[in-house]
């Protein structure tokens, strides 16, 4: 088996979401030829970045990017910082001809993520985006489905995420823990960060979008930051919702909000076909919900799908534990590095990539848009 | 269209139930040939009495039972009285020639019940005993979908009714209102009250018992007197649970309390056949969980069927409103009449009849047998 | 007590949802000084109505609605016709000074309903319009408890009404059954007759609406009409969303289609406050789901509360049957009638007036104005 | 940090589930003074034993298991081999002085059992056997929440195992996947396999068992040998329930089957106090539901506990992900790795050891004894 020397930039939450990853594909699909192999990890604090890479079993660690970049033993970096770092960080990367992993948004905005896009692709290297939701088994079933073409003609596309952690108006923004609510690190608020995962899989399952109609609010105008305690204005939406119209003619409805008591990860997504629907809900992701209008009428009604093997019909879960035996979120992060190995190996691309992530990056820009001039905005 | 002529003894919530349900039948049932008239209520506080007749549209009353068992201007008596009252009332309706329709249990014990099923077969008019939840829409549905084969072979079947009414020692034993505590009135607790209904159903899913292995328990053994304020030992089992054999080779398990904190209703079944399963619960009652092995297994789940019409295929439900739109408790009991009348038309009985109901009175007789003795208990 | 006289026009659906009411209110709620009484029925076949007030109990009908208008033994007309006869048929009853009872929506557009409001306080008459999901004492609970502030700051409300009955192009416009499809008897489709509902019920609960924007579809674009068989271009609504803010600062964004195949009659709505949240579906309307975010951390969560009385604290279910048993569709007109006697008696109104649903249709006018513009739309 | 060298005998479905174990805990417990190292993997067949060592990274391994125990750099043995040969090499390990861990049961019967705890004790090893349930975090919160005395008296203990996977008879028996069908390998049937599991967790959470009533079946009778090929009787028992007591004065019911279509592994257990009650089901391990008669009645219902955190009251979840994004099936081991440690620097020793695990193997022996004799049997 052969190595993929992976360098890590950031090891916050997604920094050990990644690594994690990384650990665990092998002893889970032996049968890849490459094994990633933690040969190094970049913060700026050396302390955090030393215990992390403790903690971890890194091989090394840096704490200037540029320094990671360079190194001739790293042969894919995977970004894991705020946003605004991004395309800098990605335009560095393939200018050295190392494969790219980015988390998610891809940019601050669809100019950023069209350079990031052009550039990989000039370079010629492999290149992918965290969205790391495609890879639950129950959303990967979801896309059989439909490819199948089991739904039927869509007729509707709805999709929430939900969060209620910034409902107190003492939360700061900034810093490390909660650059998310600041606009200069993040780009926007809920639409990049929660909405951006929204419409990557409603792409992926359901086409491209057409024109948006959107609105954004910001519930708690102003915070202190985290690091100056200086209070400032807050930059970000808080909460915004949008209409759309789908290239295959169906309707969407997206929403979300970090202001809705009750839900810290509700992201749901619904589906309706002339034949069939679907529906998903993250706070059960084992479980998919199906409808088929073609079931005998008597007994016909809602399934509640555990996609936990069905006799080996479920994506990824024969690699697993045994029927019946749920996994969790972590897990969707491991069937991504799986996926991109393949891959490799197979010598095509491995999806999202920077490409495919950008159209999201043109949605999110055309719903800020929307929102700002309250009107509907034509997309592609 | 005929009248039946309609006397009822006993004016409680099931006198309620069932008063409601002759009213309601000729709006939702107007193909049936009878009509039930309200002809006279009978209990034995006059003030009572004269305040549920006004209320409810009775003709006439009576306080004395043995008066309106004999008025020539009733067809049919429907006995809601307490059960220690079920036999004699009961064997002089039949003496009278008169169609009777009897509250469950049927009876103290079997001793009785097989007194009073011999009764009314020897006078040769129509009985049936009020085990609703046989017509609640999604119960009938299981039959029906039991006796299409569906099933497979039977494996097992569990059922429980799990209450919570009665965990404070300050609830008082006999009365009007608390009768059912009372071991001189109600024979027995939770079994002849609670499991009762889940043998009836049992036995007509899934067959005759073969035998039985109980427990029961007394959490509260003393508790004043309704009536009296006399502090009094407590006669009735607060819980039960017993293991069966069906007939059929397959397995049973019951349980009923009513020390289940957070249930007031809880009437579940499960019966798991060879091919599928189905499931049912009374507090969302409208609905049917069914499991189909024979599915597609990428799609294989437990399905919520709504049973609320479906193209028409749900009993009883085609005759209400609308799909999708939800009926409840009370609806057993209007279905219950109609099927009455229609068996009365149609000139057979109506299930289940006192022969019918005296098989769950055995059972009962068993099951508390076995509790007493610790051991297993043959039935039949 | 004092009769009510009802004249009903219409023996549809409604017609029968509402008899339904008028018959059972007494006896489940006989504190009442006013029992309703059926009069008259009126419909234009005369063979129809004849068969309606033989299996419902009306004591006379008619079959020009003017007539049962005229009438002096008729206080109170109930009118269940089509949308595009509510107007003059509301203010022939206003001006012979009867109380009026409209099925929703209230008129075909704001400029009939404003013109009908105006009728009924001029004639000083007693009127009421059929929202009749209020009195769901799970929506009605939901009411008290945001009007006791348990909720805190509203943040977002959303609302949806999805269907799957006209997927097939060959379903019929025009006619008996399927007139809601025909735009110039219903005045729209999913807007008027099933966004309608969620508006109603969200302006009671959150308060006005200040703006919209809107989108609608219209899937099938041609149908055979029912009586006449010709092929017509569709002129309805088949789908639509809208966003909005409401005059309390929070979000909302509601939904509508009968193209969602799975779903029949799923009404749901989401209330989020800064300190708890609210969830309602009408496919188990006797829930209310209910968290509170000072819930002790460990045990916090998402109740499911069985709307069944829970120590008489459940609106209306002390009336019924006990606790845990459920009620059905049928119940809310049955409560509607009981309130709008009280307030009879009680001599204030009974909402929702014609007042009150004018908010409704001036919603629904800038619904549809903003889908077809493309743009925001200011409320009044 | 400290090593704890692993030798593990058995490479099956639980060998995987603890070797993941072993290698996750230091990423994500990193504050353990001890770190599992995977020193030796030992089975009998070499290239079994030589491919598992490779792919989950076990620096050697061996194919006797004499050979294991008696190496000098290994500290603790891990049993995960058919139940018959527990007994032999955990005394072999405690004669070495070693720790042993052990796969559940505990061992063939009560009397096995008994020398096995005698041994270890008196060899003065740590030890603990692998009832991996306790460590599900919704599980250990309903531990927490129990002994916080919120559920007052305790009334009544219902859990039940279901699965149905053997329900066609041409599975096979004995071998390497099957070996739990065959009674000489496994000692039992689903008593033994499935029952074990809902009993430890029932003494743990509810205290000791008083007395057994039990009745168990074997549907299908004959099978073929799965190395052999040849028909055989079937010795184990297919299905068991059973009724008890508790020490503590509450009823218990269980239930085991292997022939429940549509569940894979539904573990659930109830537990009903005075003041409250608890449900968990394993198809959602990540919810506890908990009701708390407590509550202001108005909204007092079911509460859907997501436990995944809830500002860190949640056990284990703070060593995990985020808010709201649930763990699986794997997680449990995990954290009973994570509690042996932190154990073993504590000094003292971590439940279920081998003495606790007995009590278990007690009950499963009375069970099936009361089974067999038709009659109810005393414990301890």
């Amino acid at each position: 088996m052969t190595a993929l020397n992976i360098g890590l930039i950031g090891c916050g939450f997604m920094g050990r979401a990644h690594t994690n990853a990384y650990k665990r594909v092998p002893d889970f699909f032996p049968e890849l030829g490459r094994r990633p192999v933690l040969q190094a990890v970049c913060a700026r604090s050396e302390a955090d970045v030393r215990r992390f890479a403790g903690q971890w079993g890194y091989a090394s660690f840096e704490t200037d990017w540029h320094k990671l970049v360079a190194r001739r033993d790293i042969d894919a970096v995977d970004v894991c910082v705020p946003n605004n770092l991004h395309r800098e960080i990605a335009l560095a990367v393939a200018q050295a001809g190392k494969m790219v992993l980015c988390e998610k948004p891809l940019a601050m905005n669809a100019a950023q993520g069209a350079e990031m896009a052009e550039a990989v692709e000039k370079a010629g290297v492999a290149n992918m985006v965290w969205f790391n939701y495609r890879r639950v088994p129950a959303v990967t079933l979801a896309k059989h489905i439909i490819d199948d073409g089991r739904l039927g003609r869509i007729y509707h596309y709805r999709s929430s995420f939900l969060q209620d952690w910034t409902i107190s108006a003492d939360v700061p923004q900034g810093g490390h823990a909660t650059w998310r609510l600041d606009v200069a690190a993040a780009g926007s608020g809920v639409t990049g960060d929660l909405l951006a995962h929204c419409i990557d899989t409603a792409i992926w399952l359901n086409g491209d979008l057409r024109d948006v109609s959107a609105m954004t609010e910001t519930f708690v105008t102003e915070r202190v930051h985290a690091e100056t305690g200086a209070k400032q204005p807050v930059g970000i939406d808080d909460a915004c919702a949008f209409m759309c119209h789908f290239a295959n003619g169906s309707l969407g409805l997206f929403e979300s909000t970090r202001y809705a008591r009750g839900h810290k990860a509700a992201y749901t997504l619904e589906i309706n076909g002339a034949e069939a629907s679907i529906r998903w809900d993250l706070h059960d992701l084992h479980r998919l919900e199906y409808f088929d209008h073609r079931d005998r009428a008597e007994v016909r009604g809602w399934r509640s799908v555990h996609v936990t093997d069905n006799g080996g019909e479920h994506p990824y879960m024969d690699k697993w534990w045994a029927p019946d035996l749920q996994n969790g979120y972590e897990h969707s992060f491991v069937h991504q590095v799986a996926d991109f190995l393949a891959a490799l190996e197979e010598g095509h691309a491995c999806s999202p990539t920077f490409r495919d992530a950008l159209k999201t990056q043109v949605a999110c820009d055309a719903i800020l848009a929307s929102a700002e001039r309250r009107r509907w905005v034509e997309i592609g």
